[in-house]
């Protein structure tokens, strides 16, 4: 009896998975297409993926970045005979990330998933459980749509997309008038990243049907507007740039074409690491249009000094609390130096007086999971009376 | 100062391409990721890709598919001392096309270029304009929202994401009521397919604005239904329970969401190849539900008889032509078997008194660019007075 135990265990052991069981317990991961059996998740979280490439000399698995919840990775994967490349990596960290194949050193996505902008480029993605959360899934509740909508941006002389989430109940109250937040993806990504990585519009459900956050619009742009030549340097004229889209052509239009409340009060902008310093510029830098500002991952305010810190906004600090009810900045404790860095600038600045938030979220790094769980905590915070 | 001219073409013809010319006036596809330099598109409509993967043995460019507008390929790369690899192919048919890498035998994407929902797997794609057209380029006029909507399908016991065109002045108008056309991708596709790849609501806005089409809500849905086990052949069961989602599931969600004209003849229902069939069986099976009828490279009514096919429902002409007012089939003129098949279908129809209308796509074929043609001629002829 114990021969049919042991040789699945030399065998896995001689193929190099330092992670075999005997039980396989894996089931196709939910971000898969229909019907694609890999990649698979055990019940401890190890992912198999597999592709085939028959002729091919070299194949892994490349998490997107050194701080993937896949592990550092490159993971090489093993061939059988028919050219069929497998691997399983030790227990991933629950969320969404990025992932590709390099075959022969060029990278590919996994056929078997859909893709998601980022890194600049489509990329394979799969969604990691985490069953002690469900505040991203699609639960039986109202759903808001998420809508294309294109407006003539006179700031870059093109057309452009923006995406946005319109609560459950907003076409069924044609009087019906909502407060807005304006939501930033990172660096590498689009307007498509808040919902497809981060669903942004899930969490806004489930939180609405709970009463826990006041209906709102979400507008969700592109950030990654090109510098201008001759200008400053690149990512600073970006942001630069992206601003003047935001105040000059996106937010005017938005008041005009969805019913919003047009005011500062129910206005707040926020953004993940690239997205986080869009959103803390143009919102403190346009205090007249915001009253809200959220920094997922982002910089913090480096040595920050009331008196001359962002021209001097904080310098009143009963003023500024009374001005920007929400001063909120979150990182994950596992992206530790940003986490210790900006948990500081906040100390920094709740010490001057300043009624700033920090969040710490559990166990996760600079990824989508770390974004969710930013945005199910600032987003009830959020027009209140 | 003949030198510099005739080296590049010795170059050229070293390097096996058959297409060399010495003015290279090619450009960036308009369909290439922000800033990416290839694909590249000349003037007399050649293409040049390039993709890098300095470890690979052979990389070839691969049309989706034998009836492609890029040509039968695949096309073999070549390699620089770089490992870069590059191939320029003959003259495009202008539309969108789908395409990949071969990398050693493994279908790659191309990094420079979306993806989009094809051949069952997210795919490249390129767009090869046409000079002589303009009617899907998204011009300087009111544009109506593409939404993404989530409604739950008892039929396949789960929410479902489906795709809404509302117009462009549906959200001006909140006391307006609209009519509804039910639009269908073809195999392997998606909800995506008639907004990404067939611009639906670009040929939609342009049609409104020239006041050529009714304004009117479009429902895009995803047509891949799994079959249930046990049941009938795979495709043909796929239509059923798609017709099932549609007349129980999805027409009374989008009649009680959205501010539509909830009568016969304020609905259509169209969709291309496999939509075009599902369309057909989904439209002449519910005439209690659907008033206008598109197919756009369908299969026709194969060996017509008016008083047998489909159930007898073209048996009284006069009868079927008052309740069927748009009755549309057309295909594209490069599709020719399927084209002559189709149109030989209208005529026995009309032979019959049946006011079937058909439509030929010039010089295109199995591909979106007839599509969008199908679309510009079908949507006018709709809800008219």
């Amino acid at each position: 009896m114990r021969q049919p135990l042991i040789f699945p265990i030399l065998a896995l052991a001689a193929s190099g998975l330092c992670w075999a069981q005997t039980a396989d317990d894996s089931r196709p991961a939910t971000s898969n297409l229909p019907g694609a059996e890999y990649p698979r998740i055990h019940s401890d979280l190890r992912v198999t993926f597999r592709v085939t490439a028959p002729s091919a000399q070299k194949v892994q698995v490349v998490p997107g970045g050194n701080d993937n919840g896949l592990g550092k990775g490159p993971y090489d994967m093993l061939r059988d005979e028919k050219g069929v490349w497998t691997v399983t990596i030790p227990p991933a960290v629950p969320g969404f990330h990025y992932y590709w194949f390099s075959v022969d050193g060029s990278a590919s996505n996994d056929p078997s998933t859909f893709t998601y902008f980022g890194w600049n480029k489509e990329s394979s993605g799969i969604e990691v459980p985490d069953k002690t959360l469900d505040f991203y899934d699609v639960k039986d509740v109202p759903h808001g749509d998420v809508r294309a909508h294109w407006y003539y941006s006179k700031t870059t002389a093109a057309w452009r997309r923006v995406y946005v989430y319109t609560p459950p109940d907003y076409d069924k109250s044609p009087k019906a008038r909502y407060p807005v937040l304006y939501l930033q993806h990172g660096s590498g990504e689009s307007e498509r990243g808040w919902t497809a990585q981060g669903r942004a519009n899930f969490i806004l459900d489930n939180l609405i049907a709970a009463k826990k956050a006041q209906p709102m619009i979400i507008v969700m742009e592109n950030g990654m507007v090109a510098a201008k030549a001759g200008t400053a340097p690149a990512a600073a004229r970006r942001n630069d740039a992206f601003g003047e889209v935001v105040v000059n052509d996106l937010l005017p239009m938005i008041d005009t074409t969805y019913r919003t409340i047009p005011d500062r009060m129910h206005r707040a902008i926020a953004g993940l690491s690239m997205g986080a310093g869009q959103a803390t510029q143009i919102g403190l830098g346009n205090l007249d249009k915001f009253a809200h500002i959220g920094s997922f991952s982002g910089g913090g305010i480096r040595n920050f000094d009331p008196k001359t810190s962002n021209g001097g906004v904080f310098s009143d600090a009963a003023a500024f609390n009374k001005k920007v009810p929400v001063f909120w900045m979150g990182a994950g404790s596992a992206e530790a130096s940003r986490a210790t860095s900006v948990k500081a600038s906040v100390e920094a600045m709740n010490k001057a007086g300043i009624k700033a938030i920090w969040f710490e979220a559990p166990g996760t790094s600079h990824e989508w999971e770390t974004w969710r769980k930013c945005l199910l905590d600032f987003a009830p915070r959020l027009f209140r009376k």
